[in-house]
């Protein structure tokens, strides 16, 4: 655990450069806060024009503070921030907060003033700028002016967050609060100049009060430190859900090869997230809702879901979003509607259905618990979903007690939903234990984040990567030809068509007879990549067809594209296979592999899935053959793959290999290679391999 | 307007039979209700063995009331209510509203109990049986024993609610008030054993206080009225939004063609959705949200959207949520941006950027209120978000009162977004006319359904089409062989490929040849299906190759099939086009018509378009040739048809044509047209038409 980062979240004594006197102003909160939540610790004001606040001597400046604060809160102007930020360096503070604005986020002269502020620092972290900053729940210290802090009390609990946005901050307490969610600590990063988001996950990650992790994300600055903070959470048992926006950037860059405009900044994260364990909240409800359950410890083994109600419309609306995503919710077994039927005489329930339906009957505490008892031991359901309607609302500690009352009995998850408008109830079921939604697409979620959690596993260390036997030399920098692209591919062990590169009629007739039956005939250039556009591609040829075809293609690609090609490809028909589309993918968060169907198929459909390559903290690692599968069973067009509608099956297992091999091109060119993309790919039938077509390379 | 109905909502007065004197009894809720919100009219409580309820007298039966009710409200048991209902009928009730549970809901005898009731009802109209009954807020008249209406008071308001549910009546109920959401009327109708659905969408579409009409649905039992009532509301400019449950029906149903596993129960229900202008809410919650935005009056007419806030993080949120769903967050123009920066100076305010950010000066009301004016007036913006954040809590009478100020400036939509939990002042914006959400997806979702009702326009009368000119008598019952559906189809105006029914290797030779180069030869039968999967296809035989082939095929057929087909199909070869697949579907809610890409796509990608025949009260009607476009249009694979990447445009006249005559069939036909589908229907390129190369039907 970082000594400064647990320091800068429970500090002994706290000095808050230009306090002011007045609570009602901005400057004036942060020692009132820590006042009113009741920090034990020394409060240490500064400002020069005042002389006390309330019964706390008032210090001048920082060089006249009676002791070394561990932390400073700096609520001074961006043009003064750094000379606090010097002068509490200079002392030996441990770690500043510094809440102001003006800097990079405004333009140029506010990046000169950053640049100056990290100067200022040394060696003392720093916090922000520009943010709220934090809220430690667990031992009642807020270093904050965020208006949320007004309330009183908030619940402490288990679910730390660490938030990019200020103002979110607020949101997220203020929420968490009013629903009886509680948390550990709350830090707003914002600026990030020193400490950053992944800097919190690590200590989170440490933090015995913090059961869960939720971040509110802007943007992952350091990726590799990101991956190795949430891998050690997942690794110590704490999931990490994160609401990331952005989502609706456009994403897509002009570039040689498709794979960029397939890849997208959003879909990077969403693969970066899946691959470290990372539970993304599909909206920032979820951001609560996920880790209220996940915070109850409880774990979700399966998808089958009892829905216990004692109103109708209610248990419907919430099994149908259950099953609309993928959640099972059986009758129950035959064992459990007898235990529940014993429960109750001559009444109307309806007990081999699910929504189970006690009725008002159900309102009886007794009669409550025996369901929830029965349901809960039930081999037939994963977890259990109790409806809170209107009836209820009159005894809501009977009902909050009886619930309760049988969570010891199983670890299966309890969750609730509230259909009327009745908070209180919500709040208090969630601070029993059971988290209560007043959405049923919350209920859905917070149990696919659940199940997440529990099917997630952290990747072993993969081995190092042997060393690379093709010679780069040989091929240069910048766009190769096809053939060239090729033979580079087929260096790292893909399999490519058989081909021959020819600069003449007399050339390519003798290729066309060494390839076989017929023939492709292509142009073979680093300046025109779209081939077929300017007559470039000619199929199906015959051997004794192509001089001529051959000439045609010159003059024609000569019309069209103001270019004579001198070279061309004969290559061997490639048939019967399905078209893939193999490529890799560079933005800020790493390096991708991305595979997808060919043709149209992926552009219209969008229809690909995205690795990020493993990275050892030296280098980049090729993927894994189960990611590899993992990436290819992840399309929607799978079942093409996998013998649909009594199609052959195609040979998975070449194709896994190509993965795995591009991958490791990749991965040991690193940023040499700038961009690579086969397409097509043809995956043969089973025991028939796989065969790059056609591919674009360029080397740096 | 119904006169009925009318007085269902607005009684003079009110019997309640089965009353109890005890108000915490649910018996003793109706009249305690009518009560507390203030009914003017006379309450007459039946109840042998009560005299008085409260100062009301209370009456021994039915029999014995001073006068005829309006309404009444039966509180007895599913076992003696038909004598209730039977007495008040007799007496000349207009209507009555049954809440016993226990009739066709829960069986056989449940079924039996419910045709007695509507027996003695005779000429009486019913509600329910087994709702919660009906709330009259524009009236203040309760009908209901709904543990919701412990509440005080409720906002009067626009938005009518009718919802087949009664649990969900309470749940709409509490949730509206507490938001400030206005309601007219809500009506529980269940199991609708008269009076339903289409009857109050019908009656509130009249109602002058109702403005928007939400609905719960769990089935539309008359597809026919829905849809006429649905349309009267859209000519009335009263926006119809709908939530259905039973979206995770299996839905699919095993049959000859694939359209039935394609189209779907829920995607019925969607495309008669569309088709009458009903707004369909994608969760619970959009059910108030968008009726809450709708309810204001103010119409939207683009995806431009401004977003003003003074806190950066949830403007973002907004703002990115909006840009997932397709709205547009342009920067504010040069106009705008300088009416901005005229209203305050020296401040840290982006004004250059959308979120438009006034930062905390923005709190001022003046500046607020300038800078709304500001932007409603800018041509850039169709709507404008107002993010509400912690620090406006401490001011939410000024911030209200600013907005609402500048409303009457102009008609686009205003809509706020409340970033930290602060429910009261949610309220109060809702109140003066802004709607207000607790989360970005609700505000994207009011701004979508505002865009819906805009662009909505109910489709003008269609002209009654052609006699058939298809003699069916040829065709007689039961499964079509290929020709003879393609005959059918052809009959229609569908273009079908050329071919000749041959039963001899001779016979097809000579088909061959009359057909040109290569040709297909295929078995004919009414009984096996799948012919590729028995081996009964061949492609691209040359006349000379036809006989041999023949011979092989009929072996083939007869080992994997056990039958030895006589009959054979000799068609030219199609080539060229992109494939399709056109069907007919139909269940409870009509008859619709399906179109997808042919191949695996549609199935795999589930990329395929559904519209429901028109109805013109007496028989159906075939679609519309802009209905038909629609559906080509609105598929994931249209660029394909449309010149995609350089590829030649298809011939989309001639399949709108196509589609055209397929519905004209559909409707013509009717209940005699069992099933039908062409599969591959080949769209050529442009000028070239379309051919239909197999297809399968089956007559009743």
């Amino acid at each position: 655990m970082n000594e400064a980062i647990a320091r800068l979240l429970s500090p002994r004594s706290v000095a808050v450069i230009g306090a002011s006197a007045d609570p009602n102003k901005t400057t004036g909160r942060p020692v009132a806060y820590l006042q009113k939540h009741g920090f034990a610790g020394r409060i240490l004001p500064v400002n020069p024009k005042v002389d006390r606040i309330g019964a706390l001597t008032c210090y001048p400046d920082v060089a006249s503070l009676p002791e070394v604060p561990d932390v400073a809160v700096v609520l001074l102007g961006a043009e003064r921030a750094h000379l606090a930020v010097k002068a509490l360096s200079a002392r030996g503070c441990s770690a500043a907060i510094v809440l102001a604005s003006g800097y990079t986020e405004t333009g140029e002269e506010g990046a000169r003033r950053q640049r100056q502020l990290v100067e200022a620092a040394g060696t003392m972290r720093l916090l922000g700028p520009n943010t709220i900053g934090l809220v430690n729940l667990t031992d009642g210290i807020v270093l904050s002016p965020s208006g949320a802090l007004e309330m009183d009390t908030f619940p402490a609990g288990g679910i730390g967050v660490v938030s990019q946005s200020g103002g979110i901050l607020g949101s997220l307490l203020s929420r968490a609060a009013a629903r009886g969610i509680g948390l550990s600590k709350l830090i707003s990063t914002s600026n990030e100049v020193d400490l950053e988001l992944a800097d919190f996950i690590d200590h989170l990650a440490d933090d015995p009060a913090t059961k869960v992790i939720a971040l509110y994300i802007e943007t992952v600055r350091d990726p590799l430190k990101f991956r190795a903070a949430c891998l050690k959470a997942a690794r110590l048992g704490k999931p990490v859900v994160a609401f990331k926006i952005g989502r609706s950037e456009a994403g897509a860059k002009a570039a040689v090869s498709h794979t960029g405009a397939l890849a997208g900044a959003d879909r990077m994260y969403d693969a970066l997230f899946k691959q470290v364990g990372v539970i993304r909240a599909a909206s920032f409800a979820d951001l609560l809702d996920i880790p209220a359950a996940l915070a109850t410890g409880r774990r979700l083994h399966g998808r089958r879901v009892a829905v216990l109600t004692s109103t109708g419309g209610a248990g419907t609306l919430v099994s149908d979003d259950l099953g609309v995503a993928g959640f099972d919710t059986p009758a129950p077994d035959e064992a459990t509607a007898a235990a529940l039927r014993a429960l109750q005489t001559g009444s109307e329930a309806v007990l081999d259905r699910n929504p189970i339906d006690v009725t008002l009957a159900g309102l009886r505490p007794d009669l409550l618990r025996g369901a929830i008892d029965a349901l809960l031991a039930s081999p037939t359901y994963d977890a259990l979903v109790i409806i809170v309607g209107s009836s209820s609302l009159a005894m809501p500690e009977l009902l909050a007690g009886a619930i309760e009352d049988c969570l010891p009995n199983s670890d299966k998850p309890v969750l609730a939903y509230v259909s009327p408008h009745a908070p209180e109830i919500g709040a208090l079921l969630t601070q029993r234990g059971v988290p209560a939604f007043a959405a049923a697409e919350s209920c859905t979620a917070a149990l696919g984040g659940l199940l997440r959690a529990t099917t997630f596993r952290p990747p072993a260390d993969t081995p190092r990567a042997e060393a690379a036997p093709v010679a780069l030399a040989a091929f240069g920098q910048g766009s190769l030809d096809e053939a060239q692209a090729k033979q580079l591919f087929s260096g790292f062990g893909v399999p490519c068509a058989r081909e021959r590169v020819v600069s003449g009629p007399m050339d390519a007739e003798a290729a066309a007879r060494a390839l076989g039956d017929r023939v492709v005939l292509k142009i073979l250039s680093t300046q025109i990549t779209h081939k077929s556009d300017v007559g470039g591609v000619a199929v199906g040829l015959a051997a004794d067809q192509i001089r001529e075809r051959l000439a045609a293609m010159a003059q024609e690609v000569e019309a069209k594209a103001g270019v004579r090609p001198h070279r061309f490809l004969v290559q061997e028909m490639v048939q019967g296979g399905a078209e893939f589309i193999l490529g890799m993918h560079r933005d800020a968060l790493g390096t991708a592999v991305l595979l997808g169907m060919g043709g149209v198929t992926a552009e219209l459909f969008q229809d690909t899935a995205l690795r990020l390559l493993p990275h050892d903290g030296v280098r980049l690692q090729p993927l894994a053959a189960a990611d590899a599968l993992g990436m290819a069973q992840s399309l929607t067009a799978w079942p093409l793959l996998d013998g649909f509608r009594g199609r052959p099956k195609a040979d998975v297992a070449a194709l896994v290999d190509a993965i795995v091999a591009f991958s490791r091109m990749a991965a040991q060119l690193g940023d040499r290679l700038v961009e690579a993309e086969i397409n097509p790919l043809f995956v043969m039938p089973q025991g028939q391999g796989v065969c790059a077509a056609d591919g674009v390379a360029v080397l740096a």
